[in-house]
């Protein structure tokens, strides 16, 4: 039983959408196989995944690094001990070998890759969706529940594009969704402010509306928007500045004016150790949104969690950041708060399949095996190409 | 006056060297030239630099997101006001251009490379070294003064191999250099004191030799280690742990038995600022060692130095990693404590060239134009086929 072939391609993401820092026009995603001699239904099994959404495509890093490693690696070697499936910790360990300590950026996205599509690869050896495998890897129970879900999105549109925040919201509500995240800081507070309450017109409840500022503001600035939105009695206030900056993170979660959000901007579990120890986050109350997809995969995600845990946070409170099929697989393998969700926009990696029902603000995985990649429509060109 | 061509190519590290962490065996470097249309001397005046040493070469990160975007700009904008130099604030920001805060890793060593060589064409254009255009940028005395060098290496030697650490030393000792730094972590305790008593022979003095962990401890381990150094009253512990853990640095520091250092994996002003503040580091004690080579160049480097000087920190605690050209050149021209050099290990790149007088434990740039990159016997075949 062995790893074949790798094969990588860095996708363009469709769409010209701008969030208060970055226009993602330039954007692309690095999609991954792991082709194997496994034969099923007569053809090879393959592990697909893909570096979450926001970071840029890593080609450069993993073919010029972690691909040679694992394909130079013996066969058996990236098997678990039983010789049965392969093991995605094993796989980790020999990509990042002789890798230094620090400097979690791309590299993070780069290793999660290869490390989710080894999960992917073993939830279809055994032919079954990829949060039960992950579900049973964790000693939880093997059940699925709907998974709490929000629409994110809420971007900047440019004039006259006959595009608005309203109608963006609303389409997402025709399709089931019934919270929303938006993005703010990319215009004046005031420009802002009407935004919002544009947006509220569809929420309906601040309960249901979280704004994003993607690390933009200041501390006086951070301060100014968490009054000015104080009285909405918003969902969260995410990202108010510099992801890590843990002491503005403090500063702003000791205002007491609302939730905040952060974390996707974290890749690593030290980080996460920091935010925990010096970030103010509260539990019960605070939200976590780091994303295995930009952090090494799903160990140190499991890693990630034992941290909060010991530090009196509550999985519930985990809302992974990138709105995909990956995500929700793990959200309900690991019993999490929820996932957001892209429906309109990050294509072909943004949202989910037909078969993923949205139901009352919430979705549930297909019985797809693995992630169920391959039944997301805009993916089957890609995919097909990859592997061609 | 334009950028008419911008050339990189990733060259591997000579030796088969290894610290308590990773082997070097298959690292590599990216050297970066910029060619430009000014012509001095009949031929076209180029900036170059590479991204230090020790993270790999960038060459994916450098040819998919950030040199286009330099390639696409228009010339002028890449100029200061006057139009007389290139801006490295411009084109930084030019090369970031939709790069999202956070996850300071691999791109922060990718943007280094391009913005050291703007400083090197700047320097050449106006026909002095870089360490002088340096302290003119920052209204700092553009006079020379020695500056403080030790020896790296103390390297992890394979048994039967004929080569030991106390040779290695007393290589150095006979280039000039009379303090040293050693790796630690990459035996047992038993094992590195007997190693650290032996390069005791060749040092002469506890204060003439520092250790380096690499961030391989957890904090029993660290104490265990800096109890048992206690006695020798060592230069230096350098990275215990890992370089993240602001809280195990605290602790280590807090423990009373010597001087710490850290900071050559903190790849952003926003990292070091998290280490002034919770990393326990003590003014006129503790030696921070940011690396610009590493983290989007010198400055992200002098925004570092303002956050340590307005914490009570002076920049004369600040000894960068990467024994090379290109620190020499900032540890002079910003008036830092001292460098390291990397004289047996590391080509190309690591140490000086021949004309850098190493003297009394001290170094001296030459009087080249730039980094003085060309000067350096090891590195001319790889800039001459770069520029071929």
């Amino acid at each position: 039983m062995k790893i074949v072939d790798i094969r990588e391609v860095a996708l363009p993401l469709q769409g010209q959408i701008a969030n208060a820092v970055v226009n993602f026009a330039e954007h692309d995603v690095s999609l991954l196989a792991l082709v194997t001699d496994v034969v099923r239904n007569g053809r090879p099994l393959v592990g697909l995944a893909f570096n979450s959404i926001g970071r840029f495509a890593q080609s450069g890093i993993l073919r010029h690094r972690l691909l040679p490693r694992v394909q130079q690696a013996a066969p058996q070697s990236l098997l678990d001990d039983g010789g049965t499936r392969w093991d995605p910790a094993r796989v980790l360990a020999i990509a990042l070998k002789n890798e230094k300590p620090g400097g979690h950026g791309d590299r993070a996205g780069a290793a999660a890759a290869i490390e989710l599509a080894v999960w992917d690869l073993n939830a279809k050896l055994a032919d079954e969706p990829a949060w039960a495998t992950l579900a049973r890897a964790c000693g939880r129970p093997v059940s699925l529940t709907p998974v709490d879900v929000y629409a994110a999105g809420g971007y900047y549109y440019a004039g006259g594009s006959g595009h608005s925040l309203g109608d963006e919201l609303r389409r997402y509500r025709d399709m089931g969704y019934q919270a929303f995240k938006m993005k703010i800081g990319g215009a004046s507070l005031t420009d802002d402010l009407r935004r919002i309450e544009e947006a509220l017109t569809v929420a309906g409840a601040g309960s249901r509306l979280a704004v994003d500022a993607n690390g933009r503001f200041d501390l006086a600035s951070a301060t100014a928007y968490a009054q000015a939105m104080a009285g909405y009695g918003l969902r969260w206030f995410e990202e108010a500045g510099d992801p890590l900056d843990y002491d503005l993170n403090r500063a702003v979660a000791d205002l007491g004016l609302g939730p905040v959000a952060t974390g996707e901007n974290l890749f690593s579990c030290q980080d996460v150790r920091n935010l925990a120890r010096f970030g103010g986050m509260r539990a019960g109350r605070d939200v976590f949104q780091m994303d295995p997809g930009l952090s090494y995969g799903i160990g140190e995600y499991l890693r990630m969690l034992e941290v909060l845990e010991q530090s009196g946070f509550s999985r519930r409170q985990c809302y992974p950041h990138g709105g995909h099929l990956i995500n929700l697989h793990i959200v309900a393998g690991l019993g999490l708060g929820g996932c957001e969700s892209y429906p309109g926009v990050f294509q072909p990696f943004g949202g989910y399949s037909p078969a993923c029902r949205v139901e009352g603000s919430t979705v549930m995985p297909s019985d797809a095996p693995g992630f169920g990649l391959e039944q997301k429509p805009e993916l089957s060109a890609p995919i097909a190409q990859l592997l061609a």
